[in-house]
């Protein structure tokens, strides 16, 4: 395959200039990362679902994970299909946009628009590729406050995201305690597990054994890693279901005929499946951009940049916070939101905790699950209440 | 890459023919199989250990997992380590070669001098490829069954095998029960979830993704798709361990580093290790027999050929079973082997099952574990006593 590599990010920073929701920070307000480089200029897209108040009170930051982007509750200008958190986050909905100013950016590594390993280094006028730096969850949380400074919004109501949004929740309520009110953090952990690490390091492994990676140099050379890529989406979206869910779903179902094949087919429906999902990954999503927002998450450990203790990171916080986990989910299990709650009440913090009873896994917190759905407009309700919005 | 392709069967086939232990049938003994083709000419591999008795009463066939050989108590050829069950078979140990006579073939579809994709096919005069028939768990069982004829041994005192070998023992006191006195089931199923083939096939497609791969042609063109091989490996090698045993042996510590590097080098050892699995594997094992051997695990369901009800495979068995699994193999789950020990109930047999506790993961079987050893000499023991083997 040798098919010149689409930018991804074009669509979006079209669609993000449009409404005005793309901003590239002049040289002097650069990016410092926790690996001790700049990175400047910082582009950052995002969008925003419903109004700013006057007294700017009722601003709920979303926090997206690995493949997700800005467009949390509108139409996904490549694939179509709704928003990821399209169930969550609306008019009427638990994070309801009658009241709330939702803000969500892409984070710094993405393709859809903020700054990453497509763009273009102003050192050489090539696209970075591989000499775009190594960044942090941390990283991503200054860049997004830095967009709050440019936005005007002194403080958050709210920092919410899943997976790996989680970890920005968490990082932000450490981070800078003084501008957010609460964090719902959910199906999230306070650092990447070795077996989070193992297999996010097999997806890596995936693309950089395709020749199109070209030592991550695709864009310049019109080649893209699409098999590579791919095989790294299947391999990770085994993790973000369950056993009993692909079981409930496909079982040994065969996909399209009645007998086996004897041949190297998708005989089974959980094949076909699996296939289409590293098949339509691909198009909207990149190769390097999954390098390094995958090695994000594995350098993600809140602890350890507080002397080993997570206690430590949240000391003296008066944020108010949501853990929730699922049941099923193995990737970033109950014992890890445990983990986190134990540590916040070590702190003294206001926390709530809540498991919810699913096998639908890890993808949970992106699904119709009503009990959640109840629960978490509980609790944003009450920070609503608390911070005077109506 | 493009280093000529080294049949990796080359040091097995010697090494076996040096011992007498490989066998050529000639075209009349043919393999049927489940496909309704036929594989002829038929060649197997195998290794013995210990001697057969006068009456051919003590011999016990140990069938090996997916990337297992016929090497089980013996330094393999290529690697120069110990064989995949040198703890468990040997003088004194629990499959005891004093008093047994143990045979191990490799499974037809493997590497390691079996009839398997990189043999030459006799209507091309090239290597098979993906022209080698697809095969099933019932396939290798019935070539192993001509084996034995082969070598004029009516009866086993004992079929034993983990995983894969696990499939094929219960496949033999179903398609043979009268000629299977025990059988030893560890780690395994009675099907293969769709979660188990869910993985297999993000194997298959890192072997597909390799453009080294060349369809399946890799031999006869001088390429060799190890990068893929290596990413397949990875991928499964993490389903082998447990999470509990990742964050034992190698936590978030960092390999060789006393800090993050900011690169994408192996910062993680966990990341070193995996990457090492994969390197090692490649050396010793072949892409298409890859293909082969996951696909018969995926087709196997030994209740889908029985009206679908597992019960109906053991009717009327007098064999002995035992069943073992491992509290924390997520692969191949105690779950799995409850429903093996419910459905021989149904039928009546005569059945022992254990479950050890482990943070191992399913690599258990093949792993130290005393509780596990002391429980299977009784077994075994219990079994040589009927035979009147001393």
């Amino acid at each position: 395959m040798s098919s010149a590599f689409q930018p991804l990010s074009a669509a979006s920073s079209v669609a993000g200039e449009a409404a005005g929701q793309a901003f590239t920070f002049p040289p002097s307000q650069y990016l410092p990362l926790d690996s001790g480089e700049r990175l400047s200029p910082l582009s950052i897209a995002w969008k925003t679902f419903g109004r700013l108040n006057a007294d700017r009170s009722n601003a709920v930051l979303l926090c997206h994970a690995l493949t997700g982007d800005q467009y949390a509750a509108e139409t996904h200008p490549v694939t179509g299909k709704p928003g990821w958190w399209s169930t969550m986050v609306g008019p009427g909905l638990p994070i309801d946009t009658n009241r709330f100013h939702v803000i969500c950016s892409n984070v710094i590594g993405g393709c859809m628009g903020s700054s990453g390993p497509h763009d273009i280094d102003p050192a050489t006028g090539m696209p970075y590729g591989l000499q775009f730096p190594v960044i942090t969850i941390r990283d991503m949380v200054r860049a997004q406050a830095m967009l709050l400074d440019h936005l005007g919004i002194a403080t958050l109501a709210c920092v919410a995201g899943g997976s790996m949004g989680g970890m920005q929740a968490l990082q932000w309520a450490s981070s800078y305690p003084e501008r957010v009110h609460a964090v719902l953090a959910i199906a999230t952990a306070a650092r990447h597990s070795a077996q989070n690490i193992a297999f996010h390091e097999v997806g890596r492994q995936a693309i950089l054994a395709d020749p199109e990676w070209s030592e991550g140099k695709y864009q310049t050379l019109g080649t893209n890693p699409r098999k590579g890529l791919a095989v790294a989406r299947m391999a990770a979206h085994i993790t973000y279901l369950s056993e009993a869910a692909l079981h409930r779903k496909f079982g040994r179902n065969l996909q399209d005929r009645n007998a086996l094949s004897y041949r190297f087919d998708a005989d089974f429906q959980v094949e076909s499946y699996l296939r289409y999902q590293g098949a339509s990954f691909v198009e909207r999503f990149d190769a390097n951009s999954y390098l390094y927002i995958t090695r994000a998450m594995d350098y993600f450990d809140l602890a350890a940049d507080h002397g080993g203790v997570l206690a430590n990171a949240f000391k003296g916080t008066q944020t108010r916070f949501c853990v929730v986990s699922f049941t099923s989910d193995w990737l970033f299990p109950t014992a890890e939101s445990k983990k986190i709650v134990h540590a916040l009440n070590a702190a003294g913090a206001n926390v709530s905790f809540v498991e919810f009873e699913t096998d639908r896994g890890h993808d949970a917190f992106l699904l119709d699950v009503p009990e959640m759905f109840q629960t978490l407009r509980g609790f944003i309700d009450s920070v609503a209440q608390a911070r005077g919005i109506r």
